[in-house]
């Protein structure tokens, strides 16, 4: 069996028992009833994702999937793609947005090319290696890749969870690639059927020509590539970037193992997405982050069927939101774990 | 002069150099502009604040106010009177959200007695008295307490910020006190306009019923009560509680100290309301952790001016909220002092 076959066998429901253990504890905590709110829900799913009244959490890694874009070449982004390698540097050196936040909750941070355009030189032995490609092709064009590769590279982000769960108890997804806004729009509406208008955003930044632009090469995307949305290998090969399928099989192998995934901002969301038409189930370990700026985040996430829990104006990627959300999974699992219940703290209940 | 006075007249605006200095260096890190949005916004406005562009933030302090309210007498709470104390043993004794909660953020948890209707008994080496009375008188027959008495509460709110201020970067506003929503739903009333059926919510758990008489004594008391709302001395005499002025005391000694604190939930609110009354600039050295969802918290943040943090359904009070956005406000200031620019990191900038 294929690594992506056996893990999708490998996804479970989450924990029942465990689940409605913690639910009992938090109902019983000394506060009035679910008075901590969100916070009491995710502890609640932290329990069914892991299966555990105490859910591991401590040990967090923030992936970093790193890949270039044929399409850049029709000029939807700001930026040059070269930026691509010389921000996976930054990340390397620890000067990015994504090492301050990822430092402030303790997470390690590994930075996966997964199919970035340049050689990476000397920046070789601080990344893992999974290129599939040296960038997608251009999806205005055709497919970004062939069916193989998009297996190879759900594959590759599989194997990187693997590799990573003796060292990690809770999964944060990030990326880095010029120009994946477009991509990731394209999947959101080929996903859910929503105009291109209305799922493209201004990205690192594009005035208001470059946005109509930018809407246009989305939309001959969805015209030129004959895309089946509930194949998610099909979603990822016509319209996809590496690092978006990489984010995919993060989820997938996350999943697989039982751990929780949380997904950041909109190309995560994306990503995301290709891992629900995947396998359905996949989603019940997911946490979404945050609500990005980026318009078409609000419909991805009601696709995705999830609530965020922060909304801060962020639109940056990297995994920032989601090393920011971390802070709300360790508080959730300490008011689980460490709060006392009415009858431990011999409070009275309420008079009713 | 008074400590009051002398406090009022050492408020000053925040520092605009700093806070210049910060947005310089905000608008160059290598980010898309201004990609972290809100945080960035936060980073920006603890500069000012603190005078600094690496602002002090480490060491924080959360001051959970404990107070009782006459008005319990006319049946407004789901729990009995007792339940302040016990909560105030349940916090010494390290067991409640708050306690929870300031572990994850590294702060440290201080209760003070500014109006328990009960003897704290073996609880009083544990807990900061300064009980102005035992319980407040009930604001649906008359004030809740004299002119002098809300001085008394609001300099020992200041007291207890100059006395923490050797240990404390930065505070936190909590209390704890049956019964507090209905004076601080009367406070929002009196400062807004809002008719009490509009900031009234079910506290800890009433009922249709209990609701409905609750906003009945709100309307008595803003009835039997001729409060001047801009007066902010009377609007804590009048509709108070002691650990509401003692909230209000806290924020004017930290802005006066030109330190950040983080206002909880509604009841905290509703002291910060009255904190802006006495003196409008203290306004600058607020941050709003969440919004609630006890009824008329959304118009009282509005009169304050503050678009808060987290929006997680919370409603427990305690100071929850306001440590749970610590993690925010530590994140904030990494960004600042953490991340590397554009010119720093060798990226290039915008194409445009």
């Amino acid at each position: 069996m294929s690594l992506l076959d056996a893990t999708l066998t490998s996804i479970s429901p989450p924990a029942a028992a465990a689940r409605a253990a913690a639910h009992a504890r938090l109902e019983a905590l000394a506060m009035p009833y679910w008075a901590l709110g969100r916070l009491l829900d995710l502890a609640e799913e932290l329990a069914g994702m892991t299966g555990s009244t105490r859910p591991p959490v401590e040990r967090k890694a923030m992936v970093v999937m790193a890949g270039d874009h044929g399409v850049v070449a029709d000029g939807v982004s700001a930026y040059p793609p070269e930026v691509t390698v010389q921000m996976v540097a930054n990340i390397v050196a620890g000067g990015a947005s994504i090492n301050a936040l990822a430092r402030q909750v303790g997470a390690q941070v590994i930075v996966v090319d997964m199919g970035v355009a340049a050689d990476l030189g000397d920046l070789r032995s601080a990344v893992l290696d999974r290129k599939v490609a040296p960038g997608t092709a251009n999806i205005a064009r055709g497919p970004a890749m062939s069916r193989e590769q998009a297996i190879q590279a759900v594959e590759a982000g599989i194997q990187v969870a693997r590799d990573l769960a003796p060292t990690a108890d809770v999964f944060g997804t990030g990326e880095m690639g010029i120009g994946n806004t477009t991509p990731s729009s394209a999947i959101v509406a080929a996903v859910t059927g929503a105009d291109a208008l209305d799922v493209a955003g201004r990205g690192t930044g594009l005035d208001d020509d470059q946005l109509q632009h930018k809407v246009r090469m989305i939309e001959q995307s969805l015209r030129v590539n004959a895309v089946d949305p509930a194949d998610g290998l099909d979603l990822l090969a016509k319209l996809g970037g590496f690092e978006i399928g990489g984010i995919a099989g993060l989820i997938l192998g996350a999943a697989s193992m039982c751990r929780p995934v949380v997904v950041d901002g909109f190309i995560s969301t994306a990503g995301a997405l290709v891992a629900q038409a995947i396998c359905p189930l996949s989603t019940e370990y997911m946490i979404a982050a945050h609500r990005s700026v980026e318009r078409g985040h609000r419909v991805a996430l009601d696709k995705l069927g999830k609530r965020p829990l922060l909304d801060m104006d962020l639109r940056l990627g990297e995994g920032t939101g989601a090393a920011l959300a971390m802070n709300i999974v360790d508080a959730a699992v300490r008011v689980l774990t460490e709060v006392a219940t009415f009858e431990e703290a011999s409070v009275s209940h309420s008079g009713a």
